[in-house]
Parts: C-alpha cells; sequence; structure tokens
C-alpha cells in the first residue's frame, strides 16, 4: 500500500484527505470510499460515523487504527471499481487523477522526528575521515522540528545569508505502533513504512552549532526544513534490507548516488534502540541517515537557490523540491 | 496568576482539569466556574459550549485563547467568591483544597521542549573548564522529547544500569503565543509564563552519546525524563531578570545554590534566536539551561535511589519527586 496526503479544493478552502495511490495514477480517497461502503450499508448518517472513526481522514489517526482498520479498510478497496473520476451518490469525487491534486508531506503533522546518522561512509566524510570511536557502540541521532514539515514540490525558504544550504539523502521509517523496550524483532512489527526523507541542512550555521556539542539545531529546524514524500509506502512493498537504489539530482545533474544496503545500523536496530525506556508514538518519523555521498557537503558544492533538487529511492519514487527564497508553503 | 493542571476522581475515571492557585491553598477549577457563570447569564446548555471554548480545561488551548480568553476569565474569576468546597448547581466543585487534588505537570503535553545551556558555570564545569569558543556567540540548545513529561511528587524511573541518574536545577519558559523572528522585546510578549523545569540527565550514558556529536538523546529522553511544576507563573508575578535564589535538594540536604541573575542570555534572546526562520507554538516549552552548581555532575555525586530531591526556586515554588525504580507516573 501507498499512503498519500493530499488537498482537494472546495467552496469553503481546501480540505486535506488521505488517500492510497490505485493504478495507472490514480488517488483513492478513502474515508470518502468507506463512507459509500458503510453508507451502502447501514444508511448515510450511521456510515459516516463509522467510515470517520474507522477510516480517518488523518494518515496518524488512520495508521494508530492500523489493528482494527486495517481489514476495514481492505474490506472498502476490494469494494471499489477503480476508475479516475469516479463520484459518490453525493458527488465527492472517490478517485482521483494523481497529477489532478496537490500532494502534502504524508504525515504533514509528525508525533516527531528523530533522525539517526547510521552510514559510515557519511560519517568519515562530515567528519573528515575519524568517525568517532563511540559511534559504532549504538545508532547515534538528534531530534528535529516536528512541525517544519514540507511535502512534494514545495519551495524550501532556504536562508538568506546561507550560500550552504545543502540537502541530504535518507530514508526514513514511519511508526505505526505504539511501543517501548524491543527487540530489534520486534521494532519491525511497529514500523507502518517508509518513505523518503530530505534532512535539508544549513551547514555554515550547523558547524558553529556542533561545535558547542549540543548538537545541531537552528541548522536543520528551520520552517520548511523537513521534506518527506511522495507516499508511505507499506514494508509488504518495500524491504529495507535489499539493496535500492538512492539517488539525487541538482536540475537533473546526478550528484548521488549510493544504496541502501550500506547502512551499517538496520532500521530494526535504530528503532530498537530508540525505543528502550522510551515509549515511541504512532506517527513518529525515524530518519536512518544520510546515505554515503548523498549530501553536498560530501562533495564540496551546494545546491544553488532556485534549482530543483530531487531525490529518488528505489521503488520510494521521488521526492522533488526548489531551493527558492519565496516562504514556504506547505 | 498560577496555572496547574490536575486531576479529580470520577466514577468514570480521573478527569484532568485546569486551575488557579487562589488564597490559602485554594484550587480555582476555571472551566467549571466560567460554564456556571454563563449558564448564569445564557442558560446551561449555551453556556457550557461557551465556557468550554474560551476557558477551556486544558491549558494550552487556554493559552492559545490568550488574546480573546483572557478577559473572559477575569470576569469569571472576579464574580466568584472563592471558598474551598464551593460546589456549582450540579454539585461540580468550583475550589478544591491544594492538598486534596493531584498535580500533574502544568503542561503535561508541551507541543516541544528545547532546553538551552545558558549559564557560563556550568558549561564551564561541565565541560571541565574549557567552554567552547562559539558558546558566547549565540544560545546553544538541545531538542527534548515533549512525551516524556512528568509532574510533581512522582517517581523518576531511573533506568536500572544507571549510576548517574542526575538532577538538573532549572527554570523553563512557556510559549503563549505564536511567532517567528522575534526581536528579545518580542519575544518577552510571547512568554505565557515561567516554571521549574527538572531536566533529568543520565549522565554516564549522555557523555558517550555527546561524544559523537549529535548531542543528547537517550540520555536525556526516557520516560519521565523531563519533570515540570508546580504551577505555571505568569510574568506579572515572576520577573526572571532579578534575582531569585535557586536551590536543589536531596532527602532534604542543601546540594545546590544559585541565582536567576548568573544567567548569560536573557531568557528573551533565548526566545528570539530560537524564533529566528522557526515558528514558535503555543504550549512550546524553552529551558533556560542548568544554573552554575546547579546538578550533581558539577559536584561530582549523584542522587542515590529512594531520595528525594526538590528544585526550589523563589517565586515560582517547589517541584519534588522521587529518585525511584518503579515505573513512572504521570
Amino acid at each position: 500500500m501507498r499512503y498519500v496526503t493530499f488537498e482537494v479544493p472546495s467552496p469553503v478552502g481546501p480540505i486535506e484527505r488521505v488517500g492510497v495511490l490505485g493504478a495507472s495514477g490514480s488517488v483513492i480517497d478513502i474515508n470518502l470510499a468507506a463512507r459509500q461502503y458503510y453508507a451502502d450499508r447501514v444508511g448515510r448518517r450511521r456510515g459516516t460515523a463509522i467510515a470517520d472513526a474507522l477510516v480517518p481522514a488523518d494518515l496518524i489517526a488512520l495508521l494508530a487504527n492500523l489493528e482494527v482498520g486495517q481489514d476495514a479498510l481492505h474490506r472498502v478497496l476490494d469494494d471499489l471499481p477503480i476508475e479516475v473520476g469516479r463520484t459518490d451518490e453525493q458527488g465527492g469525487t472517490l478517485v482521483h487523477a494523481l497529477d489532478s491534486v496537490r500532494l502534502f508531506a504524508p504525515i504533514p503533522r509528525p508525533a516527531s522526528i528523530r533522525d539517526c546518522s547510521a552510514y559510515e561512509q557519511h560519517v568519515a566524510a562530515a567528519s573528515r575521515g575519524s568517525v568517532p570511536k563511540r559511534w559504532y557502540d549504538f545508532p547515534t541521532y538528534y531530534k528535529g522540528n516536528p512541525f517544519a514539515v514540507l511535502g512534494p514540490d514545495t519551495v524550501v525558504p532556504v536562508p538568506d545569508d546561507s550560500e550552504k544550504c545543502d540537502y541530504e539523502l535518507e530514508y526514513a521509517a514511519v511508526i505505526g505502533r505504539s511501543g517501548r523496550d524491543l527487540s530489534p524483532e520486534q521494532a519491525l512489527d511497529h514500523i507502518a513504512g517508509y518513505l523518503i526523507f530530505n534532512d535539508v541542512s544549513v551547514r555554515d550555521v550547523q558547524f558553529r552549532e556542533m561545535s558547542v556539542g549540543l548538537g545541531p539545531a537552528k541548522s536543520k529546524d528551520f520552517d520548511g526544513s523537513n521534506l518527506f514524500g511522495p507516499a508511505l509506502v507499506t514494508p509488504d512493498e518495500w524491504d529495507p534490507h535489499v539493496h535500492h537504489t538512492m539517488q539525487a539530482f541538482v536540475d537533473d545533474e546526478e550528484w548521488s548516488s549510493g544504496s541502501t544496503t550500506t547502512i551499517h545500523f538496520p532500521v530494526e536496530e535504530i528503532v530498537a534502540h530508540i525505543s528502550q525506556r522510551e515509549t515511541l508514538r504512532v506517527g513518529d518519523i525515524i530518519g536512518t541517515g544520510t546515505v554515503g555521498g548523498g549530501c553536498g557537503l560530501e562533495l564540496g558544492k551546494y545546491p544553488p537557490r532556485g534549482s530543483r533538487v530531487e531525490l529518488r529511492i528505489e521503488g520510494l519514487g521521488s521526492l522533488a523540491n526548489t531551493w527558492g527564497d519565496a516562504p514556504g508553503e506547505r
């Protein structure tokens, strides 16, 4: 399953919806489809109440329902003829063309963002060859700003005074089931899926901040600095343990290329480590870290203002954003 | 005004309420008082709706209402004879005795926790005398886990394998008005009030983590590691710029003593710095950092298991917790 969060215009302003990607570029509005499914069985009023509870139009709420909502969702989708433009009895659009809707980040308001640094090559390059001794002991991470999220095809508000606004080519896991003190094996059961993460980083500020010892802050937290998308891909469709090509393009020129298999700490070890004595929440996003060679810092160059920065990860899709000065839009 | 969040028992389980501290050890349930006030004027049904909207029983929602809710709250409080045990028409308790209710952290679920390190003496001691050169340039901070909060008189779940579970004696500011790119002068207008913050830190883990460069994580993020309370004190009642004694006691023995005036970066500079290019939210908590001498690390000793760790800040009250092994309660 590939979940997306998208916007539809309406006479009372834009409305945020949750969809799953269907065949041939379609987006199924799953809450609306569920309303129709249940309305056909128990009437419109009760049908809407049941659909809104079981298949809500909010991806975190939907994931939190997984244990009981998954079956309902499958029944709804099995029942629905997927054809673009299909409407329900009241004229609501059940199936959109993907290129007709505006995608947000799949999880526009994560419960939290943690970002690990699990690729040895990136750490070695970023620390000029000398990987800190303790790095090998456990997966280290910092915490990001979960309110500073943008989705695909948005303009990143590059700070005026920075010449080193960098991309980071990563994938992240989204927690779908709350839990604590998990083993790596258990941790896999708590991951709802994966998505592309561009951890935008202002390097000039970052080096100043990190020299004090408390980790990165303003260098990675400014509004619009965490880019996610395009879809949340469930683990049955994407396995991080097998080779997937990871690439970054700046104005269609390949700058970075790597593989998911070069990670030092597998994602389940990262999630298990974080969960020790600390409760993971549905909607927590855990970045695994920049793949070796997956940022401008390692190349000694940065995307210029106005350029288009695209991250592609085989099986997760493509996430493109413009490095611009305009105020960011969600 | 001194806001508290507290719990009352009910036949359908405990209910979370918001109160203000009244004279002589009373806690006024301000939402219930507002319901009564508006019921007297527009009837019970509309009165409840208006009270729940204007004076909600959730402190973040209440603060977010400040611009329109403050006047309503003052009208309600001016109208109410404050006597402990007073009930409304339906038998609800409008005024509790403080010692009869269980206090939570004033903001049990902060939007975020950022914690600065703004006292030179603490930084010098923690880094063995050599303050990092960049520390003087801007207020550095890390981000905490906003789900790992406990209130007064709770048991801190000290990790089994740690012999160095430390307290940190701080005060924190709570953001009451959203804003971005604030000057220090503007920043003061965005602070709803102040509270005591005990930033519990497992030093053995912290040193390992910080040697990698991404700042503290598990050492400060475990469930129950952020202690706040007892009340959120509004700026008209507490001015961080004048001298207030800050003290820490372990089993009633004074371990730490300092003053609010020894801070290097005033709170408004901290808030202004964080707000650059980054939107502050209502309910963000910003710790200012450990006062010089305000933790066991600086003394070479740590509170033993089972001890009672009490922080007192003149004008903000007292926050006491037990260093124990039992699972933490909120």
